[in-house]
């Protein structure tokens, strides 16, 4: 049985081509330099796994205070109980040990796992499908003329996806601190532009600005269904489950959530048993793990629900290829100004190719992540001081 | 990508010390010849995969009419499809599919999955226990002195399992035919007789008739909650979840169910959202297989309930390493005229060794059945006409 003999967090300079507005919504910049961090999990085999994030997920203090005690020494095969450790000092850490830390170590786990066994983690995990269908995941609006400025180029905008092979397409619509939002009118505008240029057969998604009133809500809610919408995703603030069931009680639309809300499966078994929501939603990152979100669509499945993955990347991707209560991959987040299909430098290649409205699993070992590791390493920034 | 290649269930003359009554329930009896069957999947890598079974749930119609044609040709490793195609055309045999030969067919590929890859099934599920505490599982009682004929004797009995290491003993109480059967003051004596023996740190649970009525199944609860019981299972027919919720709604005592409920994990979803039971329930061979018990248990776990399998096995241990929501293995059935460590001929040992409390799981590859596939070779006979 192999033993973890190393966990450490490389930070190192790459180039963004996105640039973040005063709320965090990411909209396209020009090339420029931008921190990421490689999670990397080493076993006394020799075996290897890795996670790429950002490097707010790994700092020194979770990366010494949480993740090296958790794992090291232990089998890197034991998922369970490492992820569980994890998660059972998360209470205690009031928001030191974030979701997105314990995934990170959770899919270097299973990185590992593949690379040992030499197989994909999606046929690890029993599944065979190594192309999902996947939607064209529209970023959040703004104010830039030729972008998603207004409900035409939205139109134009999800044409071309249309035209690309995209058979379903979600709207992120505009967000504050976008001057004319939020704005129901706005949005519903934008949704119908999108309706009437792919015509009845495309599926089309909504979400939107995140703190609308039930009134607001519900107003949008209709308008959407009227517009033979798929879903629409958090138009009002999670936190309140009580707001989502009357929403769901009113709709004959279907409600995907929740994307937000901690506590991973057991929440939103809550929200399940409270009529909150019609298809259930988690992230590889929210899950936190793929272990986790896993057992969210089980629970999804057990309860006749669908469950639809917030998100992309590799985790995500893994869980797609062996679960059938789902529908797409959310690929994205697009824009006219952006080329999604471009690898930042410390990639060979994208994670998520897309042919024929499908994205295509890699079949590589492991996660499948197609690192450049000689970049990483002569890029490498040292970590700041631990405080 | 392996392909299977063979699917084929052997039947095999071996020796039983467990005789049926009328009704179907084992009781310990002479040495006497026996079938059994083994389920062998094999792939064109050279990979097997095997599970041992009734004759009855690997029948000629079974295999050649629905696990035959869902498996050949197909990657092993694809569990999750391969399982998914038997489990929707169970709907359509009206009674041909059970859930045991869905199990079997699944199991045989985890224990495929496992050779191939070198590794026990428990570590690829992600588990680390390599030993899980177990209770004993006392056989339904009978009118044999020396047997399970009195409260007496199922004291005497406890009181021995104890002294052999089990800090957890179940009774399975008297069942008809049994003349003085059912009988609420008979099982209530026994579980006294039970608890004065073994003292009050022993866990003890209850497994009774199962088509009582609702008054009775509550005159029994009271009876066992005031003797500190860990649980009580099954005291009706599990047809009606309404009785379970009365009844749950009353009992501090935990209610532990069901086991003989149809739908696997969904059908356990619904008995959570009506309140039917404190602790799910289910079997790897009603999961049916090790995958959706897994989701069972995510099932439960999402919703904060514990969930204790039903039946013992290799399948059963594989789940058990992995799980944190449970808390023991059921092991028996037992009898004070039963010696339940000694394998039966078809076996070099058997699954479930005990030492201080706890069960050992195999660290070989595949399931650990630890098979004597010369003697099954041997004692071959040849299958029955199709009908």
């Amino acid at each position: 049985m192999a033993k973890i003999t190393e966990v450490t967090a490389t930070r190192f300079r790459t180039i963004s081509r996105m640039q973040s507005d005063s709320e965090g919504h990411g909209h396209p910049g020009p090339p420029s330099p931008s921190t990421m961090a490689l999670l990397t999990v080493r076993d006394d085999e020799g075996d290897v796994g890795y996670h790429l994030t950002s490097p707010q997920y790994v700092t020194v203090e979770q990366v010494e205070g949480y993740v090296r005690p958790a794992l090291m020494g232990k089998d890197p095969l034991a998922r369970e109980s490492l992820w569980r450790a994890l998660w059972h000092q998360q209470r205690n850490s009031y928001g030191r040990l974030p979701d997105r830390t314990i995934s990170a170590a959770e899919q270097a786990l299973w990185d590992l796992t593949g690379r040992k066994l030499g197989l994909p983690v999606w046929r690890l995990l029993g599944g065979d499908r190594d192309r999902v269908p996947a939607y064209g995941s529209i970023m959040c609006g703004d104010e830039r003329p030729g972008g998603l400025s207004t409900p035409d180029e939205y139109a134009t905008f999800a044409e071309k996806l249309v035209a690309e092979g995209y058979r379903a397409v979600k709207l992120h619509t505009w967000m504050t601190p976008v001057s004319f939002a939020p704005n129901v009118a706005m949005d519903l505008k934008a949704c119908a532009a999108v309706r009437e240029a792919v015509g009845p057969d495309i599926a089309l998604m909504l979400d939107s600005h995140h703190y609308y009133s039930r009134i607001e809500a519900l107003e949008l809610g209709r308008g959407v269904e009227r517009l033979g919408f798929a879903w629409m995703e958090e138009p009002m603030n999670e936190y309140s489950m009580g707001s989502y069931r009357w929403l769901c009680d009113q709709l004959d639309l279907p409600v995907c959530g929740p994307e937000s809300v901690a506590g991973g499966p057991q929440s939103r078994a809550d929200w399940i048993t409270a009529g909150a929501c019609d298809i259930l939603r988690i992230g590889v990152d929210s899950g936190p793990g793929i272990g986790p979100t896993l057992k969210a669509f089980h629970l999804a499945e057990a309860h006749g629900m669908d469950c639809e993955l917030h998100g992309g990347g590799a985790g995500a991707l893994a869980v797609l290829s062996v679960v059938s209560n789902t529908r797409w991959y959310e690929r994205g987040l697009l824009h006219p100004d952006y080329d999604y299909d471009q690898p930042p430098p410390h990639l060979h290649s994208i994670v998520d190719p897309f042919e024929d409205g499908q994205v295509l699993l890699s079949h590589a070992p492991g996660l499948g992540v197609d690192l450049d590791l000689d970049y990483i390493v002569a890029n490498r920034v040292p970590e700041p001081e631990a405080r």
